[in-house]
């Protein structure tokens, strides 16, 4: 190896210490209490982490917390919020009241502090009216119901989670004239259709009866009163009637026990044969409830919300560890600390594997082994289950220095939804490192193979310059990522243990936001024996070693080539060709700037080779080739692309609405045949694909 | 000296070998002939620095030409312009006309390629109308005339250049109903008042009768069509009705002769006091002619403009110095090439300085004596005349790696304005450097003192912390570091040797933009000599060479300190304070993050100051600090703190329509009475200040 370089026996040393017994305990200590953002709970764990990186045995360097002055939302502790069925004639009593919380399966929903389920953000409200089912609450679902003749207006649609986001279903409802939204969770989507006590927790993973899925009501993220500022005290906030993409109308989410009575109730005509689920009954569209029903035909559904906004104090704790050759580069690793009652799961099984990798290199650390090439950041964030809050207001505070420092964030939320396979998320350049990693790993479970083997079993593709091999996923905005990669322009990757899709089709795990998602459940159904924790820790902190440590950036800028040929390639066939032909729009440009992009990420890949040959290169030669891998990301940013969205900046990587998988400026324009769009989108992606193609020339 | 830094010698070497006689036979060959953007002029030039910049002797490392598609406008050859009175009754002939170019009063103004005078921009339109005389054409101008019981609708308004950008008199005339602009130049703003043949050039530097500023009629700067995006083949371009800030009625220039006869037989009341001027009679507002005159006083004035809107390939010219430590870190040094006619003084007097920087330099790396540390890239600039287009289409092309490695900016254009003092303006950051600069560099004409005395006995300030010195003046728009210091936060300067102000209140060089700005008026009445503008070359190639070769940047990020507390105490007092309390709107927060800056500034020099004294310090933490230094001014960009003005993203510098020389969105605001802005932009500047601020703490 080449002076300076990663050594490979400290990685080996440090997988070998990794222990799945301690990440169980860690979890057990995480999940002991509810800690839902900001509440005695979180606080709680606050400390926790500041003394785990303070250890003198196994600490870091420093720590740190950062605090933000953040837009909450809480259902009243006085006020439950609630959702009924009101007699014809209104006389203060109810028909029907659907639960307030969950049934109290195993100790832990008894515990104080489990809050009951709610929709944070919606707003405050008791509309009635007659019920509908409207399937996911998506427009075209909206539209299906007014194509059979439906009136929306006044009416409470009960809809299901899945296909649309949670604030989509209100926001899209209210355009329609719906005056209160019910949202449940079929049994279909997260049970493979299981809908009894018997198969459900806590006789199996399988979601109760009562159990709730809980949400943050929102259609973008970070502290909904300073868009792009650090919600500190000093920070301009913007009106709350200017916040966009929360629910206009009271929407409450309940159990799929209570949306049976509801939907299996129904009058009207039987829904579309998609719609059904496995409530047990046929489901019809309404208004209102069958004759020959449970209730009076002309009975009303009331939902009544009492949330209240709050502006709280949440706190992102941050671990250091300092670079002795560029402590001014920076790998990130983090997880959100806050949950929704426990959680286990989410984000327990995350921060377990996090304490565990900071253990493991704490001790390495404090012995004196061990100091890596680069600095590492660790953070966990506050609130990210009300919008990814933590983590956005940290980029917002700083992200000067983040852009000009930081090498890659690394994001370990959930560590395991399931123990099938690796789950590999993030833009191209965190490909051959999660590869080089995930080949290092033994799959957990039986057989002999690596993480990597597993993986590529499980989700692979045929790819132009290695053949078959695992499939790494693009990155959304599920977790904390998103305002790295999305904002800032930061390599990023998101790693977990997850489910054989050839055995269940649930949407996610089952006890997903629920009191449900507690230590016990985790110990019993997702991992038991805590192997799969183990292999993601093992995996994630090899990412991190490897990123820290080695001479030369282990990143491979030229993986940006094939994933750009893939989303052109979209765009030059089909439907998509044929339009823009039609409309004498030429892709030309943008093939070429691809080609070069190709070229010139190869000639960068040369040089490179040539340089790790040498014994011991010049410092500031490998600082350069460094610092145009780094910043190679950040050249895909145009904080002009996409102005009505927030936060995304990234002209590959945006979220597209429209389903073609091509670049998400030209997807859209073109899903919405706005030629003249797609002219300027093909424009602005050229641009940034030529951008990137001139930081990889040699610079002088 | 510290191994690696800075040679002393070297930079007396070449300051010693800049020589006066070699710049003014630069100047000879430059002004040689008209030079219009994109004209065989234009492109003749180009291969004169092509050749001067790949000369084996004394090129460079390097040569390329970056060419641009940009949005373009010229008179049309076959219908001139023109400004006349008609008869009361139309019959096709004329009272008078104004001359359609400058009188030939040396071979110069009878060359080939002369463009006559016109306004870039104006649309093309024969409007007629009663003449009024509207002062400088600035809003409170057309306010006053309406205030004096005018009815400006379908007037033509004379005006005088000054109060307002050029194109503000048109644009804002028009919201008041004016249907045509003529614009002079008054013999009191550019001659201090002498207007005869004999008082003018060729018998003085004054402007002639018949001179014309010619100009781009621009609010904005860039390529028009493609705010953001380098004018490429591929580019998207806005439709041209989309265009903000051109002038929305025809506009024509003409001489003070002729506008001598449009004004002095103005009907109407006598003009406010301040309006009047030295065109030898009392200015009367219109409208219309008097009775006793030499029009019958019902004449009307027409503005006929024929200007063409074109789409025109406009190159700038790179030189390249490849950096031999350091190649990835850029010093950039640039001037326009394009002129309005022959353009001695503007460009050519800055070009002249530039070519002879690059002859000594080139000679020294072509004899092997000399490499700098870090890459130099000498741009020469195209079509700056019509609005800093090349320039600005440079740092969209290549926005993502400027950011990342430019060190600073320097430019220099009208190297001489006049021969009394320099004229140093920048950012904070750059006032070291310049200061060190120009106390090593010999005074030109009698004395015996520095660069930097004769500066600081002009123009002074007094500093806190240095007491007496120079007065930095700050970056607005005028030339090609705009784009540079505003849209991309790379640290600028612009210097220059200009007038003693006890001698003259001209608003600049009176041959400015005219067909009298030669070589010849250059030679015999700006600098005879040329040893102002060998003092330019030497002081902005000494800044150069401190900024490629020292070990430790020479940029004092104290000086921001400084510059921010500055800002601060004039929103700290007088009306915007007492506006501010009456409002409990608290400066506290930023005073917290002002102070916050000078603590950690002042720890950073004293890292610094170690660092400085090491024999041969780490290389990689030499890099550390000198890239905190580099990107101290991007932490003070947000893109978003000004929305509607392009590319002004600094949040300090941003120049202000308000008069009061405080933080400019608070400066704005306040000056708005909007207190919600005054708010957010308070907000704004402290987060950027606290931005700043951890950009310089130690990184880990
Ligand atoms: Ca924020
Ligand atoms: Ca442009
Ligand atoms: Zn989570
Ligand atoms: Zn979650
Ligand atoms: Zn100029
Ligand atoms: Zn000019």
């Amino acid at each position: 190896p080449q002076a300076g370089d990663l050594d490979e026996k400290l990685i080996q040393d440090f997988m070998g210490q990794v222990e799945s017994a301690r990440i169980r305990e860690n979890l057990r200590v995480l999940a002991s209490r509810p800690h839902l953002a900001t509440t005695p709970g979180d606080k709680a764990l606050v400390q926790l982490l500041r003394q785990r990186w303070q250890d003198p045995q196994t600490g870091l360097d420093g720590v740190a917390e950062g605090t933000y002055d953040v837009f909450l939302s809480f259902p009243d502790p006085t006020h439950p919020n609630s959702v009924s069925i009101c007699p014809p004639v209104l006389n203060g009593s109810r028909l029907f009241e659907a639960r307030r919380s969950e049934k109290v399966l195993t100790p832990d929903q008894a515990q104080e502090d489990v809050v009951p389920p709610y929709a944070a953000y919606a707003p405050s409200g008791s509309p009635q009216g007659r019920l509908v089912y409207a399937h996911q609450g998506t427009r075209s679902d909206y539209e299906t119901l007014v194509g059979l003749g439906l009136d929306l207006n006044g009416t409470i649609a009960i809809v299901r989670y899945g296909g649309a986001g949670r604030a989509t279903k209100a926001v899209v409802g209210a355009e329609f004239g719906v005056a209160g939204l019910v949202v449940y969770t079929d049994p279909k989507d997260i049970n493979d259709g299981r809908a009894g006590e018997n198969d459900t927790y806590p006789n199996s993973w399988h979601l109760p009866p009562s159990g709730v899925e809980r949400g943050s009501y929102t259609e973008s993220f970070g502290d909904l009163l300073t868009p792009y500022y650090p919600a500190k005290e000093f920070t301009y906030r913007i009106k709350e009637s200017e916040i966009q993409g929360i629910p206009p109308i009271p929407t409450q989410p309940i159990g799929f026990e209570d949306a049976r009575t509801l939907i299996c109730s129904l009058a009207g005509p039987e829904a579309p044969a998609a719609w059904q689920g496995a409530l047990g009954c046929t489901y019809c569209i309404g208004p209102g409830f069958r004759m020959d029903g449970q209730f009076p035909s002309s009975s009303e559904v009331q939902v009544s919300v009492y949330n209240q906004r709050v502006i709280e104090k949440s706190a992102n704790v941050m671990g250091f560890i300092r670079g002795s050759q560029e402590p001014d580069r920076y790998v990130l690793y983090g997880n959100h600390r806050d949950s929704w009652v426990h959680g286990a799961v989410d984000p327990g099984s995350g921060t377990a594997v996090m304490l565990e990798i900071t253990r493991v290199l704490g001790k390495m650390l404090k012995e004196g082994t061990w100091r890596p090439r680069r600095s590492i950041i660790f953070g966990s964030w506050g609130a990210e289950e009300f919008g990814l809050i933590g983590s956005t207001e940290y980029t917002e505070e700083f992200s000067s220095k983040l852009q000009a420092r930081s090498v890659a964030y690394i994001n370990v939320d959930i560590s395991v939804f399931a123990n099938a396979t690796l789950r590999g998320q993030g833009t191209p350049p965190a490909q051959s490192v999660i590869f080089t990693a995930a080949k290092q790993v033994p799959a957990p479970g039986s057989g002999t193979g690596s993480v990597y083997d597993n993986w590529r079993h499980h989700t692979n593709r045929s790819s132009p310059t290695y053949g078959v091999i695992p499939s790494l996923g693009s990155l959304g905005a599920g977790s904390d990522y998103a305002s790295f990669i999305h904002y800032l322009g930061i390599t990023s990757m998101d790693l977990a243990y997850t489910y054989d899709r050839s055995q269940t089709s649930a949407r996610i795990y089952p006890a997903y936001h629920t009191a449900f998602d507690t230590f016990d459940y985790t110990d019993r159904f997702i991992d038991p024996g805590f192997t799969s924790h183990q292999a993601v820790a093992r995996t994630a902190g090899n990412v991190l070693l490897r990123l820290a440590d080695s001479l030369v950036l282990p990143l491979n800028v030229s993986d940006y080539g094939e994933a750009l040929e893939g989303l052109y390639s979209v765009a030059a066939e089909g439907q998509v060709q044929a339009d823009l032909a039609a409309h004498n729009i030429s892709l030309a440009p943008l093939k070429a700037a691809i080609n070069r992009f190709k070229a010139v990420a190869t000639d960068f890949n040369q040089r490179l080779m040539k340089l790790k040959e040498e014994s011991s290169p010049n410092p500031l030669e490998v600082r350069m080739v460094n610092d145009q891998i780094m910043l190679l990301e950040r050249a895909f940013l145009d904080p002009r692309a996409f102005p009505s969205k927030y936060y995304y900046s990234h002209v590959l990587w945006t979220p597209r609405a429209a389903g073609v998988p091509t670049f998400p400026g030209l997807a859209e324009a073109h899903a919405a045949r706005d030629w003249d769009a797609i002219r300027k989108h093909l424009s602005i992606a050229t641009q940034a694909v030529e951008s990137a193609a001139s930081t990889l020339e040699t610079p002088a």
